[in-house]
């Protein structure tokens, strides 16, 4: 196959080129398991030291540029995202398996958390300022003049995930809260999307250049092994994490960071099977349109969501045996896709496998049988609560079109097993209005285990908003006080800082009177709009 | 000695006293070394199983109590801390060594901030409330109703401070600040203060008790060794961690936690040793002033404060000169105060003894000689910027009244060494309005080492105000993102949970349309008031 047009195989360090010298990767179209030019070389500790060091030296610069400076520099990553063209929506197919519309959409979602992020910047809420004014009068003691203002954290390292080559990726969600917060971003890219990376990058790298930023501010880095990772998140200069991936992944990069001299926050989205609860009422109402819903739900992207619902939970019936019944009716008809990549594929059907051969777990029903080298075929399983209960390795995900019916013997059961779950991105109500008691008595439960609680939707499809939390307790993130999906995730990247009877022509401009250009400011503890 | 009226020697979990079985601890008088009766008992697994079971049973409910009475919680305890009287200050200072009229004040801090805390509830902000309404009718999907509040993360395990017997103590921040987001707070006293500790204890379980709330809303353990602390973080009903002490302290509690099935944050202040730096054209103009105010700093409360003075930075020269003199001249007549402990008295000389007997440190002044068995006698010492720079034991804090004056060879030199410092609660520009063009090249430094930047004056006194930061960068403290002292201290304790298309009858009340009692709204990202 021909080099795609633009694709030179190479790394983006600040604003030249470098051509990797470690083992090199190439994309992988899964549908047909041809290999993708060009070959990316791997960094090496050169590459890995200049990057680090640019971030570093921009930081300083970058983080003092104003907000319109800076929601301009988002728009116009966004802009230049688009302006590439059909060449990305193919390159990116071929890399992913993905189909076009998914990927059209992919791209809209990531210009437009771009954007988001550019308004939040501009309403600047997210500097939290404050101001406590000096009471030089006060007994016994007088007040000194106090301010606060929230400052980026320092120079981020990102991590590309599989799943979205482009709204979790290079210029996805955790590089533009990273970059709307002020901090530099040195990214892995994702070895499963080499070229699509590349595009994006150089889409970035643009922007850099024609907003007149420090070059620091943005580079990528390729990497075969583990071993630029690593370095990455061991790097001094380097002041947080993002991350979108497997546990093992996210764990090990958490030891890193918790390792260092100085350690660093880690925020790792990693691993949850986001629980659907289907209540008595709403089972005996519409087990029928849940049972389906829920199909569609599950087989969305080959399931190749980290809020994939690969737990559902009911009471044992007749109506529960209808909706486990009209399940197995209508998932043999659901389409086998090809899955992002031989591994994940791989990873999936040894999943399914060990539910298979479970002992107690029933398969309920396949999805069509995989076509291509890497297509996933769906399975739906059930098991009693018991069983459930006794063995940790079914609360396993199983990333892919999987799930597991758990079949309680009461309501009070369905209580009990959230009890017992790990932490989880999202939970789930299907509930009618006759449900709502018991739905009040399960809510706290729901609150403590996720970090999103639907009602009568499903888990998959997550909005970009201001209310949007995609985060949960651990092992779902590494960190449930944030999230990585929505406005809110540009606070992982910033600390605040009090600035002490400051003379006027010290202070930064948006604590001087005056200088909050519009910004919220909290005046003794009142807010001001 | 007669137990004092109303000690018992005992426990407190929930509601009931318990007498601890392990190890007894007793207080010490440091000024005369005698011992304080009664002897405090130490927990044992049981203990600490009945005080996290009471708390995690407690915290449904008390997380859903209503601002308003969350806020009389908060306040009936300061009422409580007050009516015990003159006993608490007698004790107090005691186990302390500490003068009346400090621990008169610190009374006052303590309760000032739980009616901060009371005041911050009320107020609202700290929910985060966040509302993207449904848009059915949005094309190519609609979106779902998004609702956003913050809730707290579970009971928290809070360590009391030996520097703070009430205000970073029992009733400190870090338990104010816990109870008023909503999580119930289980402590272990620290064993330099047991009966202050029993007294304060006392007046929150009545409080939890006048007010109606679940019992396990408090606890407090004593454990004479280490075995308690690790058992508290580790156990999994507890979900965060407040510590203030030692480096090696709080770095051992970020172990346990991170080596947890499912790890939690430890919010551990810790290490400082707030350097300050002296501007030559302040240097020139008032030096001597400079050098007075701080020798007051300095000696303040026997140096024992996270934010003490320990090191000094300046331009070598005759202004230098003269302020080292002026040092010299006034330090001598500063008295020798009782240290805490014999503990800490016994490191305090140590740590002043190594930079005495260190080949390129001079001593430049001491002050009066230690009179009592555990009285810390003022050090300042001086050195040049290479073996500063070289010697990483100098950058070690001692706990005390001990500073190191840094001679630089020019003013760029502070600026190097800033850069090689570690992160610091607080640094400090003593400036005159003509070194304003150098103090703005010092700011970018200043705010990425430390969580408070001060002008003119000394980190000493560190108001509770909502726009104070009593924290920064890894080892002043484990998690820079946040802080110990004022109202943004409440954050610690919370996480986002966002409400998917959630009937109204399921809502909580806060997320209701009008159920917010006043407290600022974001709707579709726009604050409103």
């Amino acid at each position: 196959m021909d080099t795609p047009t633009g694709l030179t195989g190479r790394m983006l360090i600040g604003a030249q080129d470098a051509e990797g010298r470690e083992a090199a990767l190439k994309g992988l179209d899964p549908a047909t398991g041809a290999e993708l030019e060009p070959a990316y070389g791997g960094a090496d500790a050169t590459h890995l030291e200049r990057a680090c060091g640019l971030a570093a030296a921009a930081f300083d610069t970058y983080r003092e540029t104003s907000p319109e400076a800076r929601a301009k520099f988002l728009e116009t990553i966004a802009d230049n995202i688009l302006a590439i063209g059909d060449t990305l929506i193919v390159r990116a197919m071929q890399e992913s398996g993905l189909p076009r519309p998914r990927l059209e959409g992919e791209r809209g979602r990531t210009m437009g958390q771009l954007k988001l992020f550019a308004e939040v910047v501009r309403e600047g809420s997210w500097m939290d300022l404050r101001v406590d004014p000096a009471m030089p009068e006060r007994k016994p003691m007088p007040r000194s003049d106090l301010r606060l203002r929230n400052i980026p954290v320092g120079p981020v390292a990102i991590f590309g995930a599989s799943n979205f080559p482009l709204a979790f990726s290079v210029a996805g969600g955790d590089t533009a809260s990273a970059l709307a917060a002020g901090c530099p971003v040195v990214v892995k890219a994702h070895p499963a999307h080499p070229g699509t990376s590349e595009l994006v990058g150089r889409a970035i790298q643009a922007a850099v250049k024609s907003c007149g930023l420090p070059e620091g501010v943005f580079s990528m880095l390729y990497g075969a092994g583990n071993w630029l990772g690593g370095a990455l998140v061991s790097d001094p200069r380097i002041k947080a994490v993002g991350f979108t991936g497997s546990r093992q992944g996210g764990v090990a990069l958490m030891k890193i960071a918790n390792a260092r001299p100085e350690p660093i926050p880690v925020y790792a989205e990693m691993s949850s099977i986001n629980p659907v609860l289907v209540l008595p009422h709403a089972l005996a109402s519409r087990g029928e349109a849940i049972a389906k819903a829920f199909i569609g739900s599950l087989t969305l992207g080959a399931g190749q969501f980290c809020t994939n619902p690969g737990l559902l939970l009911g009471a044992a019936g007749k109506d529960l045996d209808a909706f486990e019944g009209k399940v197995a009716e209508n998932l043999p008809a659901a389409g086998a896709s090809t899955m992002l990549t031989p591994g994940i594929a791989s990873a999936y059907r040894g999943g399914v496998d060990r539910l298979a051969k479970h002992a107690q777990v029933k398969t309920v029903a396949r999805g069509q049988p995989a076509g291509g080298p890497n297509a996933g075929q769906a399975a739906f399983f059930s098991t009693d609560a018991k069983t459930f209960i006794a063995d940790h390795v079914l609360q396993d995900e199983v990333f892919g079109s999987s799930s597991v019916l758990v079949r309680c013997p009461d309501v009070n059961t369905m209580r009990d097993i959230l009890e017992k779950l790990e932490g989880q991105l999202t939970v789930t109500l299907q509930m009618d209005p006759e449900d709502l008691e018991y739905a009040k008595k399960l809510l706290p439960v729901l609150e403590r285990k996720a970090g999103r609680v639907l009602v009568n939707g499903f888990p998959t499809g997550v909005e970009v908003a201001h209310a949007m939390v995609h985060g949960g307790p651990y092992p779902a993130t590494s960190d449930g006080r944030t999230t990585s999906v929505g406005s809110l995730a540009i606070y992982r990247f910033l600390r605040p800082v009090c600035y002490q009877d400051f003379p006027a022509g010290l202070l930064p401009e948006s604590l001087r009177e005056g200088g909050a250009a519009g910004a919220p400011i909290r005046r003794n503890g009142k807010l001001e709009g």
